[in-house]
């Protein structure tokens, strides 16, 4: 029952959170502007200046509601005077994930106003995730996975991975704060993928609180339903046509709010089920990403004379490709999901290994606003996929 | 012995902090003057562009230094298999405290590239020193004072502040984030006074680590080196002529630094005697900070034509000063710490309100260097005369 409360209250902050992100976001539109920040947006006509890293500001009103929830939240274990019952596990939990996303929240507006280089982004978020790290440790060093059954004749019922497990947690955390990232581009896609995502956990929390680890649970809870608040108060202003732009700054603060709570929420692998988009995009686009082929600065769609957004391509000279690059093109090629020429100078042209490209190839050219939909609609299938997979099928490998 | 281990664990980790910022810092100038974080320094007549916001760089190596420590100095309790005897209590005044730490460094490098309004100033400190209030609640609760002896006879051997308690310790984050801010202006002046400060609190951490609150001090000391490692390889560049300028980030992460160590390593009042040249300063400038009278936008000295530095002055019409700001000058005029004159339109000019402006009031002008090096040397003589009043003097207040 005080569950219960405390998640009413938790929603009536969240919707303080939404009206207040809502109503400050156009008023500092200018004041982003005079600083610098803003960018042009390459899939329109019109040369107006999109002011950009507004995560910054949903970040903002997210940490400032999970302030004030916190002495809500463990109300009644403070106002008890004795401080011995007091939940330290729980509270921990909780000041270390805020202190990963705030650290997260600071380097994506470091990198929209600096421009960082590459390595700042791997090296920073794996230091970032440290505390959480440490953190499961103390509260779980649970390290043991049960293996599916058809392979238990060869691995046993359960395999301790032990020190792996973190290195996998550690890697989690940065590759939820670059998927998203990288799936992005067009108007509304970075605010509205998260959104589902974040729609998906709270689906998936609220199934699970009469489980087992409820706790587990509402702590996810806690922190996903001031986020959606946040998130949609920003979408408002990110979608089609977009009078802000989200920047590095949301990409990273959103990633890493979903790593964190599949970190100590204990279902990392169901997170990443939620991500199944994502994972197929960063697979799709290693060539690039790795440079085994040629990676231009965009790999955004490009406007075409019609107003529709067309897939943009990639040239490269063929002796530049290396043998694995050659590999994934050939592998692509034969799945029919690259679109490849031969030119007549031996240069090879191929659209930008992005999901973006991919569904223009498939569907030809569309404009932003349906591309848009389609890909969001393809993150809720996925999604749906996810829970299929999470609950009927996970019969099947696993006990219930 | 163990304790002895850890420091000088931490002094290696912070003399590697040191090298990294020394070395990160000149790489980096190029990319803060293009994502236009500069200024001109107004006390110099060369117009270079000075990169700006440079604190960012120091908190980032200083939070990446306190990661990495965390396991080590928990390393003891994290290798013990037995996670009930973890000290919980301690491990969350670190987080709350690199929380706390971590939101000042986002709002300041916000107020950097944004240029925040007054009211921004003060709302964020307050709420990022929320969780650290809950920490104090939970880890102590300790809201009695004990009364100087002389005020016995009214009020009684002590007082329970109750709620004003975390009030005061609210103000107190406030303050502290902010009067560095306002006292700043010349070259290497921030980062001196807070590494002189940071050394008061490191000569008075060291003396306490044999005495009752050992544990509170060695906190204290965890956070106190590595502070001092990223300033001290920050004045390197800020000083005299400044390379490079803090900006608002570092005021913000020295004040929150000091802030949290005082409030968690549970001597505040302590730490206050420490900042007597920000709060003469803070208290100096209120008659214009409340606009009082008349408050120009930079209130920092004049380079005079002999290449010195010369009082900036304030000028307003008589009518427009309120009574209160004519009962400062008053008062002001009374002790000689102000340069006023009533010019023959009726106009009022007097010198603005800053220390650095009453300092050259009194030594006539200075350039540039020997003015900070002369604040920086009333910082030092104020710490020693706080290490009278916390030593022999105290015994006159309070049971020793």
């Amino acid at each position: 029952m005080e569950t219960f409360y405390i998640l009413i209250i938790n929603i009536l902050f969240s919707i303080f959170a939404f009206i207040s992100t809502y109503n400050i976001i156009p008023r500092l539109k200018d004041m982003f502007v005079s600083a610098n920040l803003y960018g042009k947006d390459l899939n329109k006509k019109s040369e107006n200046k999109i002011p950009e890293a507004f995560g910054v500001v949903s970040g903002c009103t997210f940490l400032i509601t999970m302030f004030v929830l916190i002495p809500i939240i463990f109300g009644r274990h403070i106002l008890q005077n004795d401080t011995s019952l007091f939940p330290h596990s729980e509270f921990i939990e909780m000041l270390a994930a805020l202190l990963s996303i705030c650290c997260m929240l600071l380097l994506g507006f470091s990198d929209d106003v600096l421009n960082l280089r590459w390595r700042h982004k791997l090296l920073l978020p794996t230091v970032a995730s440290l505390p959480l790290l440490v953190v499961y440790y103390i509260n779980f060093n649970s390290t043991t996975i049960i293996v599916p059954k058809p392979f238990r004749d060869f691995l046993g019922v359960s395999i301790n991975l032990g020190l792996l497990y973190y290195v996998y947690m550690g890697m989690l955390a940065v590759f939820c704060t670059n998927a998203i990232n990288i799936l992005a581009g067009i108007n509304g896609l970075e605010t509205g993928q998260s959104l589902v995502i974040a729609i998906s956990i709270l689906i998936f929390n609220s199934i699970e609180l009469s489980g087992d680890c409820a706790q587990a649970h509402l702590f996810s809870l806690h922190f996903i339903i001031p986020f959606i608040a946040v998130t949609f108060a920003l979408l408002k202003y990110n979608w089609y046509p977009s009078e802000v732009f989200v920047g590095d700054t949301y990409c990273y603060f959103a990633g890493m709010t979903f790593a964190v709570i599949g970190i100590l929420g204990h279902f990392s692998k169901t997170m990443l089920l939620f991500f199944i988009p994502q994972i197929f995009n960063f697979l799709y686009s290693t060539p690039q990403l790795f440079h085994f082929i040629n990676c231009p600065r965009h790999r955004i769609p490009r406007l075409d004379k019609y107003g529709t957004l067309s897939p943009s391509y990639a040239e490269c000279n063929k002796v530049n490709i290396s043998i694995i690059g050659r590999m994934c093109l050939k592998l692509f090629s034969y799945f029919k999901i690259i679109h490849i020429e031969e030119k007549s100078d031996g240069n090879i042209k191929c659209n930008n290994l992005t999901l973006i490209n991919l569904c223009l190839i498939l569907i030809g050219p569309t404009n932003e606003k349906t591309l848009t939909i389609i890909l969001l609609g393809i993150q809720a299938v996925c999604s749906m996929f996810a829970f299929i997979i999470r609950y009927p099928l996970a019969s099947l490998f696993y006990e219930v």
